[in-house]
């Protein structure tokens, strides 16, 4: 896939960067798998630059969210690293959930660089980004079942290693090397503080 | 009922409106149906003037709350407008919720005109109303398990049609002129963006 | 005006409801006075209807915001009732500021019957609708030093009754029955709470 | 108990208040039972001066939150009166939840005194405090399956006096004289203002 | 005055609890000064236990707010200590300004227990409490252009040891001890984070 | 400057990463202007790696934050570009304004990835960050009285082409071409939507 990745940047200079053009992709990414990686590769390939937004990125701690969204900036950049994609065609965005699902593509569109596309496979962020005039793109999937955030959490809180194998093998490293793997465990039955 | 409606506007008329009580009524609208409609005519039929407030306004594009506050506006205008109510007996007035209950009736009080008593068939608001030493009064209620907005929803997103049976025309022509009824379906499964 | 303003709403019905085009109009209204009136019916005598949202409404006690949501909407309901606007063609609808600009549009659609224009005297609120694409259109203004709330507001504080000339008579019935003369003199110099 | 917490006391202040430690102990206290006054008295009776933070303050009408801020501060002093524990060395503060766990530990420290160590037996506010740098501590609990405020509530919803037997007698004794007992009974089955 | 509250106190236990007031003092206390202790006597003296609100609670770190929550509760009970005022007569409770004033009353009742009426030379508050159906009473001043929080943060600024002499002895000892001297001067004159 | 940023880059590469320090740079870029390219460098040239905060990102269209969040990443990056600097060694994140001082450092953590240092030339952003424990270094400054956000955009509003001088070469093109130059000139009368 690099060498393709290469090639279409090599043709995307060629033509001038006029032409290009910049989509965005949505997640939470808690953690970051090779789902996500597949995505985000599809989207280079298609010689499209990409703004990648980390959504709900005030939470952590939680069953649902327990990494910060600084944990979550730090995986995607190791993981884009690992695979040597080029930093200057792929922005990396965290944004706070707003809750109020009105006002959500205002919001993101205020945090983001302009884009002339979305990328999504969830449906209510496909209707909210329609709902305000946005082409949204889809892309090929890994098996949703395995490749799947909330698989990998449960994984990690059972304390089945299998997870290692779902994620980029720097953010494994990242999570074993900061104990966050403990804290998915710690904060996976309690969600209330008392 | 209308003309016994017009009788007592009639009525009201003629010994002044200084004697007028103004009520208010609690809802989300999600959406509009029959029942509420019985319960806005019954409290005008007793001659006092109303204000309907759409509460949790803010939202949309839940499963719980898939329309706008300015889509539930226009379908209680639309209601109002084809029973021939007078507009200038109510007022509608849509709030956002403010998630803490003990600021809830100054919220209501502080965003509605004066009122003089309220109409709720909820324990929960009747509770509040009555610790900040608001009168509540009380309807007599449609049959409560078919005339429910939840239940409506779910006919929606089950696609079936029965639902139209159970808002007012006008509303299911709102409904579906604006492609609502896709919008309930849609969200009714992803309730978190990714 | 009343006189060409039922010719037209003539002229509308029958020409069906469908052409019929709905405006909004954005203020804060501390108080209402004859400016707005004044807007608001040049706006109708051009045969659209209208969506009056009064902003900020959840402030009140303040120099700048003395009134209560409820009670602005209290004030617009009178005016539009002494000057015989029939109520079917307007909408009153107050909103909380967000202080967020870029949310702002997403927010006023949000709670709002959908509209087809705006207007608007302020240069931000203008520039704000336009770069959401929405068209901004213009009235013809009364005298703007004179009518306008803040100087309104500062004749209250310096005990000076010229300001009733300049609001309709109704709001300033309302005013002064419920003491909110005696509000603004209060607020207005003390802006914390200690 | 009490006899030696007196021992304590006199023991402290013979040695000069600078060498006591400040510990701080966390909870809703929705109510106050007999196993929070059990964790308040093994502090102070380690010599250590006391922060009674209740969370969740603003909260109150819901289901697990049926108490306000304010009574739960008076149930708390009601228990420690009747307990003979001296007030100069207990500190009993509300504060806010703000659901945003990676703050919370500032939001804490901004709201009390300074402390030197905290007592938990939640997993989640554990590793909170850990992850910011504080020592937690722990007690013995009392049977928790029993004197859990989740049972005590269900208890009273139950109509079970046996919940009386759980609370201190001071608190149960306020919870019938403010009808705080019909509170729980009502919002205990509707969460959602309608 | 300490032996007169003594007294009373005497006369209070004998007559017994239930005829005692409590009220409510509410102020930002930033810092303490002796003007703040001089009310608070003369409402004990009364014979009315008394709850002491520290509004603004959030802020820190600003020129009209240098000291946290927190801090501020340090410095009363270290007055209170000194000025051997007993506990069991006062509650220290700090809250979170809203800023929306329409509510304030509401949040105000949420986090205090019950009381019976208020103190407060603020007009703006004062409105609020009336206009919300409580009882508010005065007391008498010290000096107040001298005994006035702004003035002591100004000669803080300035490098005046003269606000040593206007605020309790233990109070300059703790901002002293803290460095918080230091902390109004730095944050003198930015208030804005860049 | 550039070649011993590439040296420094190559030295650091060869002893490994694990050596290199993480700094963060916190400012609001309203706009980017070459006194902050001056900072970055400096920086990047003591062969420390950079996360650059855009603070008060959900602003936009007001005098003092009239480009918003992603038009602020959008001018850093395209800065850095033309710069040369290479993006593996820099992170961008926007970052909300929270307006809770004593938080404030918690939540830069939250969404930052993991840093070492810290640079600022604003006296409070200093102390709060030194208050939670975080090194903050310094760089020297262009001469600060021109390379001020704030006296670029008063050129702006004041149509004095200036301006243009005192950004890179690439901001400037982006902001004449995106109209943002007229935006500045007409929020900056207008403060409040009415």
């Amino acid at each position: 896939m690099n060498s393709s990745l290469y090639e279409c940047l090599f043709v995307s200079i060629s033509l001038g960067s006029a032409v290009k053009m910049r989509s965005i992709f949505i997640g939470r990414f808690q953690p970051v798998h090779k789902g996500h990686i597949h995505t985000i590769k599809q989207i280079l390939d298609k010689d499209e630059d990409l703004i990648i937004v980390i959504g709900s990125s005030q939470y952590s701690h939680t069953p649902d969210n327990p990494f910060t969204g600084g944990e979550r900036v730090m995986f995607l950049r190791r993981a884009l690293m690992d695979e040597g994609i080029p930093f200057d065609r792929v922005d990396v965005i965290p944004i706070s959930d707003i809750h109020i699902h009105p006002l959500w593509v205002a919001h993101l569109k205020s945090f983001a660089p302009h884009f002339d596309k979305a990328y999504s496979h969830n449906p209510l962020v496909s209707r909210l980004l329609k709902d305000a005039g946005i082409v949204v793109d889809e892309t090929n999937l890994l098996d949703r079942e395995t490749y799947s955030a909330k698989h990998i959490r449960d994984l990690i809180r059972w304390n089945d290693s299998e997870w290692e194998s779902l994620v980029p093998e720097g953010v494994a490293e990242l999570i074993k090397k900061h104990d966050l793997d403990k804290r998915v465990q710690e904060v996976g039955e309690t969600t209330t503080k008392r």
